[in-house]
């Protein structure tokens, strides 16, 4: 396989083309941001961590019945992915009241919800990924009404299988953000990344933050907290 | 029919008991609000533009099909209307692009939806009304999804009946927000009030708004142009 032109730097990856037009070559960086990229930082070893991470649990979705982008770890901060058309919806699953549903809807910090919740926030930097409903969607034409349904209920399957498997880590797994593509066939599959950048871990014993909020909410130990993730997971698989 | 106790104070109206135990009297007031009571202040025979306003609507509605609480007038300023246990989801219906879908979404102000949208608020002062989606509406107990469904269902009714209706009058209906509540059957009922402090309504040919925006921005010429909705109504029914 033969790493070709960068097509896009985000955040926290870059996407290259290779030989072969429907896989992408995915370099991982150690960029840390939040707030939408208003706060920048770095993290040592995040984009191998987070690398080795989102392949596990792509890896353990594939097993359970989850397709999904992942193809093969190519370094240890980079990834071969099956290419898709990304869907402009970021895709929130919420066990656990947390973050906005504390600030904007009253809920108590910490609460376990009565069952999961599903939000779409519309990925849209220059918005500052608004949280929207099935109507915008449509209307925005990110996504006709049959994909919201296949992206709601894929993220509630994947909810119900990183939740088990992250309890037997000893890790509440608060809630977490999904981004879906259509790919070469039309198909909705899972793709992104799932990593403690994209979820809320909280440690069963301590209720420790393990996730990207130690670097939002300046709690240190960042690299740290992502190191234990990765030697969880490694213990179990 | 007797006015008995006072239940409630609102921003725009006051409900009294009756001796009837399913009918409410509801005393519209001048006073106006906006931003969720953070601007305060009075604008001449508001209560009785609304109270006539709403009610013409609401008997136009009710010949149309769509069923709701109105009863009688009983003064310039009163109402009876049938008692319901209201549901704190406020229900906004869009055609036309202005306000949040701007602000938040990006859209043009102005430009026209291709279809309706229908967004649900949380009816909380406390917490500003915020937006939310049907699945905050089922874990915080405001309604169960078939009382959603039917919320959406008559939203969208009326917005077919009230569109078309304020065309005939020289009006855009805009967009505007709608109260349901559980009457003493169980049946979910279209209630509070119809008026131009609860829709957005333009001038078809010059575009002058003629609704609350007038007192929200400070435009001036409030009673004016609620009694050119009122004048307009009066001349078609
Ligand atoms: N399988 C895939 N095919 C195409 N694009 C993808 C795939 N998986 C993820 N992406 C996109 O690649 C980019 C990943 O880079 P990232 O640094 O996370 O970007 P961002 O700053 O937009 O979050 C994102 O825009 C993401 O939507
Ligand atoms: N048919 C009804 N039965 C019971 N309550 C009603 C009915 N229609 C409207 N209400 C409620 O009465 C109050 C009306 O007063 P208003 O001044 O609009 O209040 P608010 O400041 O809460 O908007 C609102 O809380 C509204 O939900
Ligand atoms: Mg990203
Ligand atoms: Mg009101």
């Amino acid at each position: 396989m033969q790493k070709g032109q960068m097509l896009y730097e985000g955040k926290a990856k870059k996407i290259f083309r290779t030989d072969d037009e429907n896989i992408y070559w995915v370099v991982y960086k150690d960029d840390a941001t939040a707030f939408n990229g208003a706060k920048k930082g770095q993290v040592a070893n995040k984009g191998l961590l987070n690398n080795k991470i989102s392949s596990l649990f792509f890896k353990m979705l594939k097993k359970e019945g989850i397709d999904n982008h992942f193809i093969e770890n190519i370094s240890e901060n980079e990834q071969l992915i099956k290419k898709v058309e990304i869907i402009n919806v970021e895709v929130v699953v919420r066990n656990v009241a947390t973050g906005s549903l504390v600030k904007r809807l009253g809920f108590t910090e910490g609460e376990e919800l009565s069952e999961p919740i599903v939000e779409f926030y519309y990925k849209n930097d220059a918005l500052n990924d608004p949280f929207i409903n099935e109507d915008h969607i449509k209307i925005l034409k990110l996504a006709d009404p049959g994909q919201v349904q296949q992206m709601r209920e894929q993220g509630l399957r994947v909810n119900t299988v990183l939740k088990r498997f992250m309890e037997q880590l000893g890790i509440i797994l608060v809630d977490f953000k999904l981004e879906f593509g259509v790919d070469s066939e039309g198909k909705v599959l899972l793709a992104d990344e799932i990593s403690p950048d994209t979820c809320r871990f909280w440690d069963i014993k301590t209720q420790e933050k393990l996730d990207k909020d130690r670097f939002r909410q300046d709690l240190g130990g960042v690299e740290e907290a992502y190191q234990e993730i990765l030697k969880r997971l490694e213990a179990k698989i």
